[in-house]
């Protein structure tokens, strides 16, 4: 501690500059407004909680996108049966359905198996398996596959440093560990984010080097030898070579024995391209009483990967949506403004649901008061994030009050867009929302053969409901639109 | 409270007998024996323990057979292949070295895929993924599969409640939980026990009602829709039918869409059963100083089920086993009694190795002093279990006092075979041991293909490779034989 050098006088004297100045500020403070919210809106707001963690509307339609019509790649006859489904529970509560014509890829996944068929020790005459995915959109292998030396590497960095004379003509493995304690520390998107970049950018870094074809480590936690597919984008200036994901356990494989000696693997994937198809998204709006142009948006995807049946990604968000129009129905609620669902087609492969709105809606952006979109699985609610500015907060915390009833405290202002396929009508300037949860498992089950219905339970999807239910309904009735 | 009716007299008398009767049994108890431990041994194991810790031979020998060799299936070539290199490693060490001629069933795992056909609610066109895979052994669906009526059970009661009519021509599907709570409170083995019998009896209870092929829901924890592999046994009195497992995520959804209708599912198991081969225990010495024909078997299994690589099931046990003659070797100990390293053939499809041990050696049972087999997986060691008389607890109980340097303390004696290999010696009056260890996650991993290498704990090897070692030493060094 540094020793003082005031005397006694001076500090008396600073005690009271202190207080001057206090009073000062004090006066400054404005007096808090009138709160926004009536006592008639607070009341509405507290049922449709209570109703949202009572209901179990919102479990039962995840159970059948996921169980009874399974997964829902873009461009899939299980795409359109959902299409067609949720539309018509839609219309079932009274909404005024639409469907908006969307152009979606149609991949379809083919073969693919992979096989070490050379490394040291091996005994003759055997391989050893490999678990390998195809990843989303890519090209295919030949028919017969493709044999090369794998060579793994912990970066870009390290594959520059190879160079074209050590990649040419072999496949690149991205050896890059998700990391599962910061997930576990509750980062887990900041996890996913430092390993993705792997398998978003991989294939064409590789090919610019020559390689003939590109896995990168699954991107997401647990070891139970589960490949994560996912998106990727070729470079204009890159050979389109195949793309594929191992497991963390097959990556390891590699990498011990490449230690010792070369490693060749053989590897097939046989998916197939076909032509663009029309798909949808769905919308249904319940219209509002006083300003029927503007519009709250509760959103969720209905497209899937294929290799689970998409329950927490991202049933579960379709489902949310759908129990807040439920709710509202059955409340018999009015909203002052019009609450907008919408099953958003092709977030996993593309995004074409979500730019395709915007760009069939770009007249009416400033009646877009938020949108709201859950796409991060479905742990306990802690409350909910806001892409907005800060002039908003004061008319979004005290939600807070009426959230803290399930255990969800959480009114958090970020800076970036909280949804992917809202995340073009954000880029817009409209105010983005997306519930904030425990999302310490949701990658180890993310784009895997995992994603299945028993993996949602339902009190959490409730909670998450209820948050979507109170926020959509909040911003639809208050008296002022939020300010952006 | 129960009031007293003695008198004050009455107590005092009592309290003198009680006295009297504690006098003649303190008098009765012998004096304790003088320890059978010599300072000089008890230095020796103190060193094999210190040792075991620090080396990693035993880790590396894991590495080899699971990552060089692979799966180790019962008749394939990496059977073989890891028969002639753990004969060469023990060769290495100076052992003696013998390869034990055992037939064994050569099952070759083919294609396995399934999928519903038919559900309430599937979209037309479409059919739905389930995970499956064969059981050990099971005979072959057609080529092109078979399609049936599935349906789910609960129990045998259930089955044989439902009776022919409802079961004939259909696919059972026994959907009986593994309880993962259990497992989790560290009653693992409870939880397996449970729910196996239906891999084990359900294809001939199945067959008996007419049931066309038979499904169980895979017997493990985790929820990483992973399918467990495993044998069963079929009955002489039933058809033989199509075996195999779904995992816990198929089972779910059958049993839901069930509720709601009739569902069919296409089951394809092309898996062949060739001529028995001709394979082998491993089977090395390191000589007795004074009564080499007594022997002390160190031992895990050298076969493994295909799915994965066998690591924890049982690489792990054979690793540790050779640990144990390369620490004596290095430390150029020399025990009294032969200890003898074993890697025994067939333990997951037909026990053949245990069985021909024992026939081959029965002349020799008596001067079979005991069996260590370690099959268990390879979490946190906690001591050993004792298949023994009481009267040997005596000699094993210090050892406690050892092994309590990595945080073992256990010597836990029961009164049931401890591992299947040596069950047959067991039976046949053999005292039988096994490290006992933390099990809880085991049965997540077992038989699946996510039994690799980076399951091992470097650490957790080490010290189940220290409970092999002292104990196998001890025993080979006491200057008397375990009674039995």
């Amino acid at each position: 501690m540094r020793k003082s050098k005031l005397s006694s006088n001076n500090r008396a004297a600073s005690a009271l500059l202190v207080l001057f100045l206090f009073v000062i500020v004090a006066a400054q403070q404005p007096e808090a407004p009138p709160s926004p919210y009536s006592p008639g809106l607070l009341e509405e707001l507290n049922r449709l909680h209570g109703a949202a963690l009572a209901s179990d509307y919102d479990y039962r339609q995840v159970a059948y996108l996921c169980n009874n019509i399974g997964p829902r790649l873009s461009g899939s006859p299980q795409a359109r049966g959902a299409v067609e489904y949720v539309a018509a529970e839609m219309r079932k509560l009274g909404a005024e359905v639409k469907l908006e014509k969307v152009m979606v890829p149609h991949w379809v996944r083919g073969e693919e198996r992979a096989a070490l068929v050379e490394y040291p020790g091996m005994v003759p005459g055997t391989t050893q398996k490999v678990v390998v995915t195809a990843l989303g959109n890519t090209v295919a292998t030949p028919p017969e596959g493709l044999t090369a030396e794998v060579i793994p590497v912990g970066s870009f960095e390290e594959l520059a440093a190879l160079g074209r004379e050590r990649v040419a003509g072999k496949i690149v493995l991205y050896n890059v560990r998700f990391d599962q304690q910061l997930a576990a520390m509750g980062q887990a998107g900041q996890a996913y984010g430092q390993a993705v970049a792997y398998r978003w950018g991989g294939p064409s870094a590789a090919a610019r080097l020559g390689a003939v074809a590109s896995l990168v480590r699954s991107v997401g936690g647990a070891d139970y030898r589960l490949p994560h597919t996912g998106s990727f984008a070729y470079a204009q200036d890159a050979t389109r070579i195949p793309a594929g994901a191992v497991t963390s356990e097959d990556a390891e494989l590699i990498q011990h024995l490449s230690a010792r000696g070369p490693v060749r693997l053989r590897l097939v994937l046989t998916p197939q391209t076909l032509p663009d198809v029309e798909s949808y998204n769905v919308i249904a709006d319940l219209k509002g009483s006083e300003n029927p142009e503007q519009i709250v948006i509760v959103s969720g995807h209905l497209d899937s990967w294929d290799l689970g049946t998409g329950a927490l990604d991202d049933a579960v968000g379709v489902g949310e949506a759908m129990q807040v129009l439920n709710l509202v129905k059955q409340l018999n609620l009015r909203p002052k403004r019009t609450i907008r669902f919408i099953a958003w087609m092709n977030e996993e492969s593309g995004l074409a649901g979500g730019r395709t709105y915007a760009e069939n809606h770009k007249a009416e952006i400033a009646d877009h008061i938020a949108a709201i979109e859950s796409d991060e699985g479905v742990g306990h609610s802690l409350g909910f994030s806001a892409h907005v500015s800060e002039k908003a907060m004061p008319m979004l915390q005290p939600l807070a009050q009426i959230l803290r009833a399930h255990g969800a405290t959480a009114v958090r202002r970020v800076e970036q867009s909280v949804g992917a396929d809202i995340s073009p009508l954000e880029n817009a300037g409209v105010p983005g929302f997306a519930p904030l949860q425990d999302e310490r498992t949701y990658f180890n089950y993310h784009h895997t053969p995992a994603d299945t219905f028993d993996k949602v339970g339902k009190r959490e999807l409730a909670e998450n409901s209820a948050v979507l239910a109170v926020l959509a309904y909040a911003v639809a009735s208050l008296p002022e639109p939020l300010p952006r």
